[in-house]
């Protein structure tokens, strides 16, 4: 037996890497990702911003131009403050490294995987409660497992991910209100959503939210931020490791998050289309397309291993859960421009038709 | 009192979030940070191939080119793996999830103060042995403790930080052999060292190798590396969040760390004027400088907390240790170019003199 097979704790041991497909000239929808580029005009000033910037230093500790161009991109009032991380992943783990041994995680399911992911990576426990057959929160078994548990943290993703609803506020208002746990509301889709808690943080000293940049254009920066009352975010700060977010995030974020009209006009694009892919999804008989609040959509088909092999023969590359214990032959779509959108349609109209 | 004040563990209340000094046309001797900035003649070319990143796309999880890049840079071997981390901070928290509830990471003091940090961030015990006067490893006491404690996880930074020594090679084997605790040789400040442990690796099950590109010119970056038998890397991979290495810094380093020669020469330079600095202030009476291996000097002084106002009033940035519990009047200064070592010679002379 080796060292490393001894040493390491077999929870951890268990667990197959992340997997992440590696696939060249592929039209991408299986990830969320914007299919929009840094416009052409930009790419200029963008270098000339960037070259100023002096790798040989470390970043900007405390980043706090970066605070305000993300306050003024996501309207954030100002008597909330942020908490930045590389993506959302890094604070969920700084939250979960927040509770102490023996606390438990709650989140439902399905839902983001990396609630359970982390939890197991921090030695805590994990108790996800299922949703119910319309993907809507089961609000009395969360309400008594909550009673019961009494988790720490207690993750809501607002819409959900992988199902692309978003919860009933009402639902998610009273967990808030039964539970002594910090819970985080993971808007990570909320520039596609019609609703978000961001004016509800000041009335709920229990509650935070979380966002990222990655569904915006941005996924390659790695920037997420968790947005709460001050007292809230000073504490949780202590955990954040020094110079977190490094020079090349912090500027090329200032710069590029500074075109706030742009990052809308873009969105609108995708609930356009996701608006119009739903509808023509639908008209296909075969499959069942739940509704969206966010930038991808999940369907339901006769059989998903044999539609995403189709597709992904025909260079389109989408989310396949036939194997997922909760999404029996759903697959999941990002939603992109029209041109995509359209190669998409053709190939499912041509698979079912 | 408030939500957070009863929600989060004391010991995580108790802390003072890590002060970093915001100070603005100093000379910056205090973080270790190279002095030389990216080549004129490499602006152009990179931003040529910085502008190619995808931004709206997730980086490379795998992050591939950039592991062959570090490989070339610092010769690592075939038969050896990487793992890639935010900087050495984010792997130091990787290896500390690894161990279990209860688990206990050992180091020396004083050394890089993020070993304990990290250790109360993970929920873990944390003892530290004291070196001896000369800043060398209390080898007994070492190896009492380890008998004692069983230590999980054993941190030894190679050479050390803040005393700048590289410790004996027998003592690090002797305590990498007695232990079943996995041991990381932290060598932040390899460029600037006459030793190193990554040909022994391969020898030692139980041991892998913590390496930054901070101190060589790219703190701005974020990028830190363990080096580790395949299986042991293979493992400890698990618990990377997927994505930890954005975009910019994975192009950026791989254009900009295969200057090897350039590197070097920097690295050369550094070094040579560390012996010309250990001198200049050998020959400062009042003073004791101590032996280094790294891009830095640990300088006993006779009012440290003088010494530093002093250096600050005229445009000097160092790192006080006055109040350190076992470094009392203490400072450090990092080695800079022969102009910036010139200024703080200048001053030291004048406040000396």
């Amino acid at each position: 037996m080796s060292f490393i097979n001894q040493w390491l704790r077999s929870d951890i041991q268990e667990i197959q890497a992340y997997h992440v497909p590696k696939l060249q000239n592929m039209i991408k929808l299986d990830a969320m990702e914007s299919p929009f580029l840094v416009p052409e005009d930009l790419i200029e000033p963008y270098l000339d911003y960037l070259v100023e910037a002096q790798l040989s230093r470390y970043p900007d500790a405390g980043a706090e131009e970066l605070h305000q161009t993300l306050r003024d991109l996501m309207d954030i009032p100002e008597d909330l403050d942020i908490l930045l991380g590389n993506g959302s992943d890094e604070l969920i783990q700084l939250l979960a490294l927040a509770c102490d041994t023996g606390d438990t995680i709650l989140s439902v399911e399905p839902s983001f995987v990396m609630y359970q992911m982390i939890a197991k990576f921090t030695r805590l426990n994990y108790k996800g409660v299922m949703l119910d057959k319309n993907f809507e929160i089961n609000l009395d078994e969360t309400l008594a497992a909550i009673e019961k548990i009494q988790p720490k943290l207690i993750f809501i993703a607002y819409p959900n991910n992988p199902t692309g609803n978003a919860f009933d506020r009402g639902a998610i208002k009273k967990i808030i209100e039964a539970s002594d746990a910090l819970v985080v509301v993971d808007e990570a889709y909320y520039a596609y959503a019609r609703n978000s808690f961001l004016s509800e943080i000041s009335s709920y000293p229990n509650m935070v939210l979380l966002r990222t940049v990655s569904k915006i254009g941005f996924a390659g920066l790695r920037l997420g931020l968790l947005i709460g009352n001050p007292e809230t975010i000073h504490h949780l700060n202590k955990l954040r490791l020094p110079y977190n977010i490094n020079t090349l995030t912090q500027v090329s974020a200032n710069f590029l998050l500074k075109e706030k009209d742009r990052i809308a006009e873009n969105a609108q694009v995708i609930i356009d289309q996701r608006e119009r892919l739903f509808g023509e999804l639908k008209a296909i008989q075969a499959l069942t397309v739940y509704p969206s609040d966010a930038n991808f959509l999940l369907v339901k088909t006769p059989d998903a291993n044999a539609l995403f092999g189709f597709l992904k023969d025909n260079g389109v590359l989408i989310k396949n859960f036939a194997t997922h214990p909760h999404l029996a032959n759903c697959v999941r779509v990002t939603v992109s421009t029209a041109t995509e959108n359209n190669v998409l349609l053709e190939q499912l109209k041509s698979f079912y038709g």
